[in-house]
């Protein structure tokens, strides 16, 4: 029983690698979408085109101008919020980038929606907003949150910013903190980077740290459905879940994955320390407790959706297996 | 033992009604104090002269344009970010003041703070983080954090940037969440509005919501102390205090102290509800657990504080008790 079948859906960071599975759901729920994107990481060409009776439309704009936007607001039922500077490890470089990326342009975002009566604003966050925390499987109600990236600094902004503009104005808010998305399409993260890397020298293969990370990875569409289900199901003022799996992988068995499906030849090599970089978290296990009571379970397991993603990463490369 | 006797220290809305209080603190230590402030709510005559051997300068400026003060940030050993929007029931009408007063604005400190390698980073932070809290006394570590007001959202959007500044570029950090902080030179808060609407009308004080809102009352001066106690005595990469008295005491105690030192006339009138306005949080008791450990004990109860609050704001207005 989609709840917002009624007026068209705005989804920022559209074209990118959630957004665009996300994208195909709502449309499959019979809503118009209306896709805000800078194309930075994002494609045109994930994006499917308008047919039949799915309306789709995107814009390339920089959240930061509402100006170029903010129309696309007009009689939308909800904004789904997914953009963000999506490489982590670049905000330690430069702080500006995931404050403009993360905290400025999501409080564009929520002007935009508070003026244009949007009812339900939808943010992906994140479980760096947790820091290193000395719970596992970290809940909702974890503190302090003290995040150790930039990109967690962003996400947390953006969390407290939402839950004020829900309080104020009347936004139903939905914030969702994800564990470590993985599926088609990636620009970045640890798969991406290891797959990057054999393809520049097959022969090696460097992981940042020991090795011993160890994390929960969640396949896109279950991250889709996850965000789906509690829309559907949860109508608090503002509605906070963790969506991630149950169990975790090391990142020493996503690197001997990575190498066997470029044919096992590639010596791996760590670069050792418990993190991989600054801001890393290199245990992550989310409680996912909270959305399970509205029914949600994902489809697969961390190790499954890693398989599952290596697979169609090495077939989409050409690899043969 | 003052840690911070060897360089300078700034300190932003140093000429507010808490930072006038810690540039005294600060010049009695030995420190040079460069005071920020854009004078919208501080006063130039709340500031020390220079005198003897206390340097003490004011430079007036809006801190989202670090160009005009980033300079005093050089060879300081200590930054202490105090200004801010302090009008929480504002930020309602326009989202945008505690946006760029609160988030941008403290982004920017930090950015200076960076470049010149300022070691240690102070921050006023609030009580509202907490949102609604089901805890009282209410820990540092509450989650989930989910404030109601916009005050409270650039409040939270600060926490989380320091922190991942002191993780990503060795700044030192002490975070303090403050319960209602009263004394002299206030412009803002309940007991400055009460006796604003006795001025205007002797004849009768209206109060927002039921009167039943009960919080804790922190002095000013103990407020200080508190936090050069932490900066002595604690020394993690983020230091994360609330500071808050163990007592609290109702609205309409307050309306009834703040009505006698009129002289008993006014006829007290409730607008009615839990809250007296949105972002209201009516229940407000901080666990002070944390820094009691470090030997801080507030020397005045709520109830002494307002007393003494009171008893000095009427004396200035020429009351007669």
């Amino acid at each position: 029983m989609p709840a917002q079948a009624d007026g068209p859906a705005v989804v920022t960071g559209g074209a990118g690698a959630i957004g665009s599975v996300l994208v195909r759901s709502l449309l499959a729920r019979g809503q118009e979408v209306r896709v805000i994107d800078n194309l930075s990481s994002g494609r045109r060409e994930h994006l499917p085109s308008a047919s039949g009776s799915q309306r789709i439309s995107l814009t390339v704009a920089d959240l930061r101008e509402p100006a170029r936007y903010a129309d696309l607001f007009r009689q939308a039922s909800a904004v789904w919020h997914l953009a963000a500077n999506s490489d982590i490890r670049r905000g330690s470089a430069d702080p500006r980038l995931d404050f403009d990326l993360g905290t400025v342009a999501t409080f564009e975002v929520l002007e935009a929606a508070r003026k244009h009566d949007v009812g339900r604003f939808l943010f992906a966050s994140s479980s760096v907003v947790y820091g290193l925390p000395s719970v596992l499987p970290t809940p909702e109600s974890y503190g302090p949150l003290l995040p150790e990236s930039l990109y967690g600094a962003g996400k947390l902004a953006a969390e407290g910013m939402a839950s004020a503009f829900a309080h104020n104005y009347g936004i139903r808010t939905y914030l969702f903190r994800f564990a470590n998305i993985i599926g088609p399409v990636m620009t970045h993260g640890v798969l991406y980077d290891f797959f990057e890397k054999l393809r520049r020298d097959p022969s090696r293969l460097e992981v940042l740290g020991d090795g011993r990370q160890s994390k929960s990875y969640l396949r896109t569409e279950d991250c889709v459905d996850g965000m789906l289900t509690a829309l559907d199901r949860a109508a608090d003022t503002v509605n906070l879940f963790n969506l991630g799996t149950t169990d975790r992988i090391s990142t020493r068995e996503i690197a001997e994955k990575v190498a066997a499906a470029h044919g096992g030849r590639a010596r791996i090599e760590y670069t050792g320390g418990e993190r991989g970089w600054t801001g890393d978290i290199p245990q992550q296990l989310l409680s996912i407790e909270k959305i399970s009571k509205l029914g949600w379970r994902p489809r697969y397991s961390s190790a499954a959706a890693v398989d599952r993603t290596i697979e169609e990463m090495a077939r989409e490369r050409g690899l043969s297996r």
